[in-house]
């Protein structure tokens, strides 16, 4: 069919795409729904993927920058929402084909399942089909997962390498809040290109760390903006001083410059966003 | 003003951005001007940019993957084509203001530079302001640099690690070929989402490793197909060369299939990029 796939595990979502030709959509779909509803977990497919998924764990250690912002998350958010999605080396060792089916089986739910389409195509077939093909007796919606505690605080892990991995994360209002634009603004403050706060009083005046930023993420009903930064170890102490100082002295104000500059980034990037 | 400044520094060109509101656009000119005719380079700002950049180098030992795709790059292309921008450490010991200024001074040519604007803007207006602050007694456009010979084949580097990164690259048609989208459409057929061929063979079949993929990669007159694997050492091997043999295997022929793929994605990824 010439489609051209897409997929990803998140924290929260499992997301499956897909970019073809629209006169291919009808065929697409059963491929799609058969991928969904029957999962096939072949003996020696699923243990092939669990052998990727322990080596991308693995090399985590060689990607220090994505392993301390998983671990950021893990420990801002309320167990068990900042898990990460590539799971620990014990639970993959666990899993086995058949448990798999009957997580897909219990927890997989269509009716929160958002299914979208933008092209060329006729709603009205499209619905039909839709509903013919996914005409299950699938559970009715799950309760919500409530939220544990989130270990918070400090951490330090061990690192053998030329530079200290800083991750620092604060509450904010979750997307859903009339608050959620003021939140993303006050990230482009500290982080919005090179005239940012960030930028300007970690980088360019003191020469603390060549990379520094901060950025707003979300899960459903909680969000943090998370700050990252690369620097060596006898100036850490004072790139995580100034980076707590910059979060601060947000709430002292902001200059009509700097909201004119954030407004650009946020307009331009929601413009040029795929 | 409210600019939204970047830039960057590529191996052949250095690149100045900025994102503002149309109508502060003719007060922002002599400003960028002024920065590129006359940069300041201040001895105490000078001494943090350097020592910025030592930082990132060093940080390069906590990002195995940029490294070897920069050691890739830096073998493969004639010298000084490779050259990775941030240099190596005894160059930037030795580099001074002075020294910069004159490099500057020598090899910054204004006749050789592109000016590029996207907005709401007065064309004449606008070429009149450029003229009237560019208008330099510059030196004519200097003569090409001359490539060596590329260092090539194989490079070992010691890394301790759980990982090895493999990088391996092989030469294409430049951007001004008329072959130029048959090379993009056989990177598309590599490297080109889930269904690609490399994804596919290396990753889902044989399940070397998480991390696969190609890119095309290119200077004003070199071009190349790289390619990048991150594998576990007793993976490695067989890793490098089913990548190879996938590279080798183009030349037998390519589906209708892959071809319809490939051209949606590129399509697409036309039609997303900023």
């Amino acid at each position: 069919l010439g489609l051209h796939r897409a997929g990803s595990v998140g924290s929260s979502h499992i997301v499956m795409a897909a970019a073809l030709e629209a006169g291919n959509l009808a065929k697409a779909l059963p491929i799609y729904a058969d991928i969904i509803l029957k999962p096939a977990l072949q003996p020696d497919q699923f243990e092939l993927s669990r052998e990727l998924v322990l080596q991308e764990l693995a090399g985590l250690d060689d990607d220090p920058r994505q392993k301390v912002m998983l671990k950021l998350y893990e420990r801002f958010y309320p167990a068990p929402f900042g898990t990460s999605p590539l799971g620990t080396a014990e639970q993959l060792g666990a899993l086995t084909a058949d448990k798999c089916r009957e997580l897909i089986k219990k927890h997989f739910n269509l009716s929160r399942t958002i299914f979208a389409v933008a092209g060329k195509y006729d709603f009205g077939d499209l619905c039909r089909q839709i509903e013919t093909l996914f005409d299950t007796d699938q559970p009715d919606a799950q309760p919500d997962i409530s939220a544990g505690k989130s270990a918070g605080k400090y951490l330090h892990q061990h690192h053998d390498g030329a530079q200290v991995h800083i991750g620092l994360m604060t509450p904010t209002v979750p997307v859903s809040s009339p608050d959620y634009y003021n939140a993303m603004a006050a990230v482009a403050v500290l982080s919005g290109g090179m005239s940012a706060r960030l930028f300007t009083e970690v980088r360019e005046k003191r020469g603390l760390c060549y990379a520094v930023g901060a950025k707003y993420h979300t899960l459903k009903n909680f969000a943090g903006i998370a700050s990252y930064a690369g620097t060596t170890p006898d100036k850490a102490q004072q790139t995580a001083d100034i980076i707590i100082e910059q979060f601060k002295l947000l709430a002292d104000g902001i200059s009509t410059d700097e909201i004119g500059r954030a407004k650009v980034g946020l307009k331009s990037s929601l413009i040029l966003q795929s």
